[in-house]
């Protein structure tokens, strides 16, 4: 069998004698031909390059016997499409060009059928990667959540309180709707052509959701989540990332998707007996600790073992980090996570 | 009945009008009459002077009808009892002394007996306050959880990503433990000495047990809570602020405590109708979103009474705000969360 349809089969839920794994940021600054390319072109400038993006999302696959390829791309592709752009803060952290501050800052947004054609190099870069791959490892696209984007859209960038963004949806509901609808249509068609170009599976990033209330948590993101999963062709796996949104796993798991990629904070064993094993099971993705891959490689394989141990006999798991490997990564603990799952017994 | 008889009733889950009120660091920089003690006496000038610490204690209760009083201090008092001192970082955040790197600096440590005597003006500032409040209110004592504490103390001060404190707890399980059994018999003996001083419930602040992976909780964290819980008096009301852990609610709710303190990404009616109720029923704090008090009354009071309605004819709820109160914080939109509670009908 693929690795491709290792990861097909775990989405569905199909049993397996191991599951799948990749692993969140896959791609980034903990591999040391990453940042000497990065170095050389910039991170936006190796997003824009489809021939240097698929050389950045292969990366790791040449180091590591990883199941899938994660298109090397950024949420933020999707703003700035629409006419805010952005950068990286040499601090850390993302700078918008402007914030939204008012209904007419929404309406000066362009319509969202713009994506696919101002985004045509990440259709072009999926193009490229399905060639290279040639059916043996899933290909994912990806984007951000409606209410994710909306965070850094509002708050004009990065932000530890949500303030503006919450004010909106607070006092203004009817521009904070329109805001949503413009961002829905826009990732509907941007998602769709991705699916043409070759993605195997999307995840969809609601990074942010965790910082709604939780009564709040539908009006605010999963509402919007749910229109975009409807909207793509049926059964097509969406993967859906949610951090701190522990409270509404149901929810999620009843919103079309067909995997829900939980934060280390859940105990995946808990969550799995829950969601994989009813009447309309959705599959798993997670859950290890980026922090375990700053540690060694003894104490990774340990609770890689620990994790996979928790799930024996159980099926549609993805096996995966709960947030993004970090750039302090150690490339041997990176091993010790994907030997210790792919020789899993 | 008086607001303390509320309070009490309350945590033990007896029906009432309407639900008592106080709001997490209701004595804090938003209020201009703290600012200025601030400016004179310094954060830690204030915490460490019985008569000054009363006084912020009592700021709020003199502008709002609250329910009860929480003990001006800080977590951060028993590191220091413990010989690791600490200092608030002018550009924000906490940094120690030095931070615990071996099993000898965890030995160094003074014995967790010392701290009543070395936070004797703790047990002062309560005896004063039991004094000036006269029975009519609810008086609160506090402290941080084992796991919150050793964060500080393993990592220096604050972090984004507990790599030291993890990495002890996943390499050097028994430095880890000696490091805990410490602090929980430091916690013991400073919150036995705030009850007989006149607390009438003491609130534990695991404010980063979230950080725990989740097949972690129990052993980094919850297992030291329900130890010092069960060193208490019988029956004593613990209140537990939980941030980040609602997948661990189940097990929060059987350590021992009377009060769980949820984070405003809980949706309260849905762990209300699943804590709040069952054969050994726990009370439920919170939740609403600390954010809501840099809009405007009319938003703050439609947000609170939807809180209220959403728990309406349940018992065991204790308003507050889903984590501390922000320094942006309008004093009109404090009143307007207190007196919408207040009036409640």
């Amino acid at each position: 069998m693929t690795s491709r349809e290792r990861f097909l089969a775990a989405c569905r839920g199909q049993p397996l004698d191991r599951p799948p794994v990749w692993v969140m940021r896959q791609a980034g600054r903990y591999l040391p031909e990453y940042r000497e390319l990065k170095a050389k072109h910039g991170f936006l400038g190796m997003v824009k390059n489809p021939a240097l993006a698929t050389e950045v999302t292969l990366q790791p696959l040449r180091r590591f016997p990883l199941d899938a390829a994660i298109l090397f791309s950024d949420i933020l592709v999707i703003p700035e499409a629409l006419g805010q752009g952005y950068r990286f803060k040499d601090e850390g952290g993302i700078a918008m060009e402007y914030r939204l501050t008012s209904a007419a800052d929404v309406d000066r947004l362009a319509d969202g059928s713009v994506a696919p054609e101002k985004l045509s190099y990440v259709g072009e870069a999926l193009k490229l990667l399905r060639t290279e791959l040639k059916g043996q490892h899933a290909l994912l696209g990806f984007g951000g959540s409606p209410w994710t984007l909306a965070t850094y859209m509002v708050e004009g960038g990065s932000s530890d309180d949500f303030a503006h963004v919450k004010a909106l949806f607070y006092a203004e509901r009817p521009v904070f709707e329109r805001l949503m609808e413009k961002l829905c249509a826009a990732l509907i068609a941007y998602f769709r052509m991705q699916i043409a170009a070759g993605a195997d599976a999307i995840q969809i990033f609601d990074s942010w959701g965790g910082a709604l209330a939780g009564m709040d948590y539908e009006a605010g993101s999963l509402q919007w989540i749910r229109r975009i999963v409807a909207a793509l062709p049926a059964d097509f796996p969406v993967i859906l990332y949610a951090k701190g949104t522990a409270p509404h796993q149901a929810a999620q798991a009843a919103s079309g998707i067909r995997v829900l990629s939980v934060d280390t904070s859940i105990d995946l064993a808990a969550a799995h007996a829950r969601l994989a094993s009813g009447p309309k099971p959705i599959a798993l993705q997670g859950n290890l600790d980026p922090v375990l891959l700053n540690t060694t490689p003894e104490i990774v394989r340990r609770e890689a073992t620990r994790l996979l141990e928790s799930l024996r006999g159980r099926s549609g798991h993805i096996m995966n980090l709960g947030h993004g490997i970090l750039p302090q990564a150690k490339l041997e603990n990176m091993s010790a996570l994907v030997e210790t799952t792919v020789n899993w017994k």
